[in-house]
């Protein structure tokens, strides 16, 4: 149900106004902040559309050792009072489209030199 | 309008019925390994959810050395064919939510030993 090593990969694809995406950025900088000291966490980068034509304007790539360790900091109690402040803040609506992923198909062009 | 050295994300969500997806995976897999040829292909990687209730089923995430390279391989005749033939398969019908990003936040947890 994962990564060959048991790695899982949360996807989060954001609903979002492109005038806000300063605004949620800063706030979601300081929640990853924290999902990043967690056990089991690879890395994160949030991507933000080159054009406002862009249906989703930014989407979180997130990798982890196991759908467990995910699981952990999720529930850490930092982590949801982090979470609940960010909410309370007067920080832009945002539908957030959340998944755990797993990798079925990799292509790798970083060991071809540019022709 | 993209990451620091200039290279770019394309990402692609997709909605498509759960039950559809190891044909449409497949179908995927011929093109990808088409574009995977191009210059200026870094990498891609389709996801899958783990869970059927996720709403995204899919989604892909390419790396291009900039916004050109991946211009120029979308609009390369054989790239075009292969897309057609793809679409003349009876392949499932999938909606795709596609566009460029650039990295606004990165957290990076790999230098981090497991605890």
């Amino acid at each position: 149900m994962s990564g060959a090593d048991g790695s899982v990969t949360f996807i989060n694809v954001f609903e979002i106004d492109r005038d806000d995406l300063e605004t949620f950025t800063s706030g979601w900088r300081r929640l990853a902040g924290i999902m990043a000291s967690a056990p089991g966490f690879r890395g994160a980068q949030l991507h933000e559309a080159l054009s406002g034509e862009t249906r989703f304007q930014l989407v979180n790539v997130a990798r982890w050792d196991s759908e467990q360790a995910w699981r952990d900091a999720a529930a850490n109690p930092e982590m949801r009072a982090a979470a609940e402040r960010l909410g309370a803040d007067p920080v832009p609506r945002a539908v957030h489209n959340t998944g755990l992923y797993r990798p079925v198909v990799t292509f790798d062009g970083e060991d071809r030199g540019t022709p």
